[in-house]
């Protein structure tokens, strides 16, 4: 059968991305003192071709992530996945990206029982000109209480869930855990969510709110000290949007810096 | 050419349904003691199918819409929409459904500023044997505070947006405006939602949230008893869905009556 | 601590639905002929409130189904999961939701090469009156092409993803398996889709859609036949939504039976 | 009433964005030739905030946007509202961005009946140390024929629906219009769609996609050159994503050049 992809291209355009969206595939994610947790991941793959090929060879993809769904992975050694992509394609960069519901056993801060949360995590690899760089991403659910409101009225405050997105980039022979970075995240905000929470918990994440009252701005700038503080850590984004109960819109505030 | 649709088909299935759906385009709605105004709607419409036949003409139904498209709606008066399609169509029943969002300029409570603010709105027409219904549907975001994180802590209470969504169905010589149904709803919950509030009005929705604390079933409860009082409607659908900012998910309440 | 979703209500309201939504709990599912598989899932689980009760016990919820999502299930016997609900929340009926993404290996046509595959899959439970009823929700991704365009076309026809989504209802003592129902959904199409195809698999599913043209219309007519002709099934719904590749809308197609 | 916001700040972050996001409101959009039309927009808007301020003043975003709401704009003198907004919260730097679905009146090729379609557009403004930069984008529904598919098979290839998204930027004192970029867009396509087909022009869309069959890194190229060439733009970013109608995932190229 002809190879349609292999013919040659004259309209002189070097393609800096070609590649697969929105494929579902199960993955397994090596936990912090645990055992490794099956994930549903959505991935998105995608490297350079030169400007003398008419097209990249889509179902390789596939072949290659279908090899990594059953590895056990910390997050930052899907190098090994780019890296056989890159090869598999004969490209000459490439970027491999997995999102993904990570559960957490969270415990209510009072009665302490236990029930699963959920975090969009992302792992992403990007390789150019032989640099490898890693990715990871997780966003936080968390409470925040407006000190405005609180300072202005004789009762109450409003308060509402928000995101905390943060990305992360450290060394390939460094290792950031989801669930430490899920507690920087958490302790930067007017209060954690949880899934369980009983009359005692719910006493106490009000009054701890309540006493902790952060604006985006605040609890984005606390992100950013601990970031910049982070031994580890050299590359970071961190975005809060709270879905403020007093509107329909969101309040945000974004930052992104490289030590 | 070959009319395939009208191909006798063997299979002895009546459609129920079958139309398209995800169709945008523009309408003209007009407003309660105001001029009209253009909103940008999807629609979803479609008629059953005698079991003799193979297929249905889909673009028939464009070309209905596309007609009706610089109508000035009620609303209920969509019923010449829906009466057309079932002609140009040759069918026996049909339904015309259009999701938009409806903007209406909302004043903070004490400043008396205006910005707009946008609700979910649905004008939808059923024809079953020659029988007519329309549903109005809105969905109006709100503030809900929580009362029992009140009555336990000593200070604050979780509060959150919540969305209430109703819909409505009255006789085709009746009308109900969007305006007046928001405002039934919004009456129902902690304290309605602005687009623009300064200082004076932040204090002011805090301390009345605050003071009027809802459950979800408090919501619902107060939006039925409205509703069963309601002079003109006469069938209603209502849920209530807060955002807890406690937690990552929702508390919702639910009910459908007809009198 | 006081209990305040005790307290009596006067609004004389018998509250059919209140609980909670877009819950993420991880879940067991047991595969055909195979081991179980970990499942990402979405719960929303609620039950009735007589009028007399303020509010319900949303905690409750998240304890019963965190017990559940130890459990390796079939999906007929979530049963189990909602009576433990209705029990603890004290109530008449309930109801419980899991939507979740579910992987099969799918071998391509030809090269007989094997990649997974997602299915959006749901257990459904309901309980009104002692009753019991179990819906299991499927929806296959499927490529139909056009009868009209082949039809009335010199060279080509336009053909496009569709998906089918099929709910199916059946006794408490029979198993109707998620692989099953996906194999005869995906016979109704033109085509069935599949995440790895090389050339020659490429080939078979572009020449086998050419061969076997199908509307929305007659999608939902074979499985509507098939699921008559179902041995356990004793209920269904089935709509089909074809994306169009000619349109930036869909054709869409809906039925609904009972034996 | 205290100014919260206006305290000091002591952590040494100087935020690079904070605003609101999700906020609709109507704008007035110019059309090429013809009249304006009133669209559904939603804003994102942000500003620089120094270390030294504890936060900015969320209300004075939406004071701006409500007066713009009025305006009739061609969306490079968006810099008109972006200005406004950086001096009313003393900022250093700032962005705007509205996305709103922007109809055109789409002649069927061959039958010449018209009907709306919708294309989701954003007009964006940025502004940094006193340079504005203006972004507009349009995402067009196209259909896309596989060359591979046609070539290896008997009969037929396969086609969907795909979306070509693209960012231009050019200097304030030029003018693309949206009509004229969707045009050079659709040009490269394997066919345009419609919202409106009588048989007649689906026998013409169908021969016309199959005879001009093309990757997405065909699509994504011709884009390219096209804008390479463009007299006015000087900087552009070009996406293609095709719902692929063998799989369940999307094939996907992607482009950024600044002349």
């Amino acid at each position: 059968m002809k190879d349609i992809q292999n013919l040659k291209d004259e309209r002189n355009v070097d393609i800096q991305k070609v590649g697969i969206k929105h494929l579902d595939m199960p993955l397994i994610v090596q936990r912090k003192n645990s055992t490794n947790q099956v994930v549903s991941a959505q991935a998105k793959v995608n490297v350079s071709l030169p400007k003398d090929y008419k097209g990249t060879h889509m179902s390789r993809f596939v072949e290659v992530l279908t090899e990594w769904q059953h590895k056990n992975l910390l997050g930052v050694d899907i190098k090994g996945c780019l890296e056989q992509i890159i090869k598999r394609l004969d490209a000459q960069n490439g970027e491999v990206e997995f999102k993904f519901k990570y559960f957490i056993d969270k415990e209510s801060p009072v009665t302490k029982l236990k029930a699963p949360m959920s975090f969009d995590c992302i792992f992403k690899g990007l390789m150019y000109d032989g640099i490898y760089k890693f990715v990871l991403g997780v966003e936080v659910p968390v409470t925040t209480l407006c000190p405005c409101s609180k300072e202005i009225s004789e009762n109450g405050a409003h308060n509402q869930r928000a995101f905390i997105r943060v990305r992360v980039s450290y060394d390939e022979d460094k290792q950031v855990w989801i669930e430490d970075l899920i507690d920087i995240v958490e302790s930067c905000a007017s209060c954690p969510v949880y899934p369980l929470l009983k009359r005692q918990d719910e006493k106490f994440v009000t009054e701890k709110a309540y006493s902790n009252p952060k604006f985006v701005e605040d609890v984005l700038r606390d992100v950013v000290v601990m970031l910049r503080n982070h031994e580890i850590v050299n590359e970071f984004e961190v975005e809060c949007e709270a879905f403020e109960s007093i509107h329909n819109h969101s309040a945000w505030a974004y930052q992104a810096e490289t030590k």
